[in-house]
């Protein structure tokens, strides 16, 4: 996963990963009535909405950029009908060429995470293969240590796919534990040398490993200081945009070639329409290019 | 629901949650061959095979028990068939009059915490309810601080719900984050310090919070230190049986009243049968009512 992502990362000469994480309130009111008409006031009708809103996006922006990154719990909150959703936008993605990231922050005992594995690695069925979720890549929770990590290795090296692991989160609470100071560093600096740690079994073909780290990009010296402190761990990067940061802020998550990470935006992008009203709500998916682009720029050169 | 729960052990004088946790191979054979001869080797084989299966434990152990746990990961990783097993179940455990705890153990940024937070409070389609998801109570991982778990308490209040958190997790490598020392005390510490000023918001009416703690049964020391240092802190106890811990070990994590904990244990109940070769693979579920009675007199006066 690592070396097709930098690859992809290359050829679209952009880091952006643009976050599939529609809330009912960003699609717009054309599509919500349309399905709500034929499927009634039902998950279905929303499952429906999510698709062809994020297809849209997909066709719109799936030229631009190497990877799109979908929050499970946009989709999770709809029961089975949303799952669906998230199922089928990732068959959508990847006809489209886009790397997939499963941004589902599991975490959990070793027999447990095995199950969770699943999104990596799919299940047999008396000796029957079946994919099921599909992504590239997941987000890990980390606070159940290595038994909790182990499990998904090695689909990352039979089927190249990669995890991502939090380490220092971009909400404004994320200090209250990853903030403590414990033998004179905080938490969050001893989990970053846990990731790197663990990430040395996973090397990929270009000097990062399969085990990146999630490194909010809302902590600018933090995060420039993680970069040094994990030459080998590559980097996605939430909060930019909506939440605050820009280009400057991360220029320091980046290695002196420019490369080393992966920039997430989702609002900034998929609603881009509802804040530059010049758009209109039909033509959403042109807004995200747009707003692709304006993020493109912005991150350029800050290696 | 801790109201509910407490009132729920009181009238069963048993404090044993049964996870409803089945692998694969914990399904007998029968039922995995007439599932299979139906519906082919596919996810809604499995699908049935664990809604039957759980079906026949709960009719079983309904009784004897307050509260089943369901890990999701176990169903997740047969993707929508898997999760449709799921919500079966929660509806068949209802039906018993079972409080449904859903392992869920999320953790996100707030905007996702509110999505996630649908497990609780379900979602409102233009102006429609829907419940969806359905549990009495979900644990939840708390490394992103209060802002992860702020969405979920409005359900708490409004609907009874309640919640358990990560503290001190049953697994081996839970010290890596857990145990590293911050101000002299380990980090699980501050977790709980945290978990039980954040619980002061939601309390119930029987001097304990809505808001509780997941706190492993393998450390028997650690857990009676937590039960002293957060008095008004439910526990939920995993690492019972299966994992190496007996009654014993836990007598410290029940307050004064041999109240305070609801104790989890999911293959040494489920698959008590593979265990003891006397009552063969059609008598699984008798098996599991045996051990639930034999563990709930293993938990008798641990008070």
């Amino acid at each position: 996963m690592i070396d097709r992502l930098m690859q992809k990362i290359d050829q679209c000469r952009n880091p952006t990963v643009v976050g599939l994480d529609p809330t009912y309130e960003m699609i717009p009111y054309g599509i919500r009535m349309e399905m709500i008409e034929k499927y009634g006031k039902t998950t279905r009708a929303v499952s429906k909405m999510l698709l062809c809103f994020n297809k849209a996006i997909i066709e719109g922006v799936g030229d631009l950029v190497p990877a799109v990154k979908l929050q499970i719990a946009m989709y999770e909150q709809y029961g089975l009908e949303g799952i669906r959703a998230y199922l089928e936008t990732i068959v959508a993605a990847k006809k489209k060429g886009l790397i997939i990231i499963g941004d589902i922050k599991r975490g959990d005992i070793a027999s447990t995470a095995a199950a969770y594995a699943s999104h990596l690695g799919g299940v047999t069925i008396e000796g029957t293969h079946f994919d099921i979720w599909n992504e590239d890549a997941v987000t890990l929770n980390p606070y159940l240590g290595f038994d909790s990590i182990e499990p998904f290795l090695p689909y990352c090296t039979e089927f190249d796919k990669g995890l991502f692991l939090l380490v220092k989160t971009s909400n404004p609470s994320g200090g209250e534990i990853q903030d403590l100071i414990a033998d004179g560093v905080p938490v969050y600096e001893h989990t970053a040398r846990l990731v790197s740690q663990w990430g040395r079994l996973v090397m990929g073909d270009n000097g990062y490993s399969k085990i990146g780290a999630v490194v909010g990009a809302t902590y600018g010296e933090q995060g420039k200081s993680l970069r040094e402190k994990m030459p080998h761990t590559f980097f996605l990067v939430p909060g930019y945009g909506a939440q605050g940061a820009s280009g400057n802020d991360i220029r320091g998550y980046f290695d002196r070639d420019g490369r080393g990470c992966i920039v997430n935006s989702s609002r900034g992008i998929i609603a881009a329409y509802q804040k530059d009203k010049k758009y209109g709500a039909h033509n959403f998916a042109e807004a995200a290019r747009e707003a692709v682009l304006t993020m493109k720029k912005d991150l350029e050169d800050k290696g």
